[in-house]
């Protein structure tokens, strides 16, 4: 891939800026943890895995810059800063397991003196991004294995390069299986109301030479129903114990039309991604965001002013939906109670 | 309704231009038919009903500016004018069908002089666009009858008063059904890649003062599972005599997820959008758009140069999808190519 989508570089984080995609590739510098929290909840850096990264990035950076500032106890400001992150966004479950993870490491170096503590926890941020990426790669690896004939591909929203550290989950799939020669074309949703699908899927696609085909998102079931659609793969924000996925929104009513004309439906994401304190889907918090991206496009309204809105940022695919969930420890198979917790097992092993 | 979609006015046809909505109410006065047909390629005005109302005042005008010009055969310029017409968009069968009633008109009148020729296409122009709004009104009414408690309605693209004549199909069911006491809340979907939804439907529901909230694309099947929607409404562009219907892209797929939530899905339209010539819905053109209408909103990018993109603008639903036509003759119930026949048979005694 040609660009990183989350990096540290020297005493900063180093974020590609998602909200100027695709007209303008450029990068913000961002040199204190609450920029980094500001980041994640305007969407600078969005997809479950990059969120995680950058929310463990953004709390080494934060007791690097409290350690510059002044020798005092570091607790108190290490739970402040982890709360902070927290609060940026609550549906994609990576951020909170990437925050108990920092938390975690801090318990087990706490007492080794303040810059030996950031140093480790620096340390830990950067173990998390490498592993984010490598178990992309994997994830991808095995999906390839799903495709035994070229075919086409339909995503939803970025679960590529821009949503990890590198290489993608649903695009990472994508990647590995055309990668194989099984993969055709790939059909992008745009994925309104926030365009993750027009703006950094087309764009993370045609810049890797995959063929890639826009549409809107009216345009799927349309397409299914000429035989256009050969497998839906999509990222996921968080599944549950019993698989049930919240993913953006759209993702539901794909899962819908994939069963309604016999098409296999993936979901593809790291085991970060799996909550097994959630035991089903109805106990995962829906994120509603500003009207703003619903009435307008770029700063320019699209709808009369002072109408109502709904704007839900994610939904929940019931599991019955999933033919396979996708992760770096395997392919999981309903029951997905059963399978997710074998992979979950062997993870921690 | 606080607005006029498309009048005679003198010697000039008059549309407000749906391009500018919702932000500026304007009105465009075209006195060439030329001016006309290029005002419904490029969607000025849209919408079945309406299509098919300004092509054959279009008509009238043409005929009217001839007569100013010249003395010469008229039959020869009627017989371009029409086909000019034909040609500005294939989908919508009311284009066809008022093309023909302008043609079954001249073809009695046409041995009565140019003048009163003239007068006697612009009198029936004007028949067509008085009748299709009567025939909304009791559509309207028709399809109120099928709600006997409050509900929410949620509806797709623009099959309003800025469709017709005036009083609209979908929203003038929804008018109807609002006067009655049965309408809670109506939910419209944007619409993309032409915001419809967002531009039109909000906008004409919001003025007056029907309660309406405007949802992305990729919101309906949520909220459906949600059960916050308590029936689907829509349009239609060509209904086959089977009852298989072509509508705005996006309509195939609302009715996929109305049927696996248990939803009513209504399809509300007037007579002449019923096309007894097509047996069912595979021999309907579906019109494709240029590009430009998904990678750009309002003449800014949203996808990177040079990408790929499909933009059917209409998608079939199988009749089996569908629970009810309301129509201005009743509603027909499945098996639709009975009930349709004896509706359409009524309608020419």
């Amino acid at each position: 891939m040609s660009f990183t989508t989350v990096t540290w570089d020297r005493d900063a984080v180093v974020l590609i800026d998602q909200t100027r995609l695709p007209l303008e590739e450029s990068y913000v510098r961002l040199e204190q943890a609450e920029e980094v929290a500001v980041a994640i909840e305007t969407m600078v850096v969005r997809g479950a895995p990059a969120i995680g990264v950058t929310a463990a990035l953004g709390i080494a950076l934060g007791l690097y810059r409290y350690n510059q500032q002044l020798d005092g106890p570091l607790t108190p400001f290490f739970e402040t800063i982890c709360q902070r992150m927290a609060r940026t966004r609550p549906t994609a479950v990576n951020l909170f397991w990437a925050i108990d993870r920092m938390r975690a490491s801090f318990s087990r170096c706490k007492d080794q003196g303040n810059a030996a503590v950031s140093a480790t926890i620096l340390a830990e941020a950067l173990l998390i991004a490498k592993e984010d990426e490598e178990a992309c790669r994997r994830l991808g690896d095995h999906g390839a294995t799903l495709f035994t004939t070229p075919t086409t591909i339909l995503t939803h929203c970025n679960a590529g390069g821009l949503a990890t550290a590198g290489y993608g989950t649903a695009l990472g799939v994508i990647r590995s299986a055309y990668g194989a020669g099984m993969v055709t074309r790939v059909f992008a949703d745009e994925t309104r109301p926030w365009l993750q699908g027009a703006r950094l899927t087309a764009w993370e696609l045609h810049k890797d030479g995959i063929p890639v085909t826009l549409i809107a998102d009216t345009m799927a079931g349309h397409l299914m129903a000429q035989g256009e659609i050969g497998c839906v793969v999509v990222g996921a924000d968080r599944i549950a114990a019993n698989g049930d996925t919240a993913n953006k929104i759209g993702t539901y009513q794909l899962a819908i039309m994939a069963k309604e004309h016999g098409i296999p439906f993936y979901i593809a994401a790291p085991l970060s991604t799996v909550d097994m304190a959630t035991d089903d889907g109805s106990a995962i918090p829906i994120e509603e965001r500003s009207p703003l991206e619903v009435t307008h496009i770029r700063s320019i309204p699209i709808a009369p002013p002072g109408v109502e809105v709904r704007n839900p940022s994610f939904d929940v695919t019931p599991a019955r939906y999933i033919h396979a969930i996708i992760t770096e420890g395997g392919i999981a198979r309903p029951p997905f109670k059963q399978s997710l917790m074998q992979l979950m097992g062997a993870d921690h092993e």
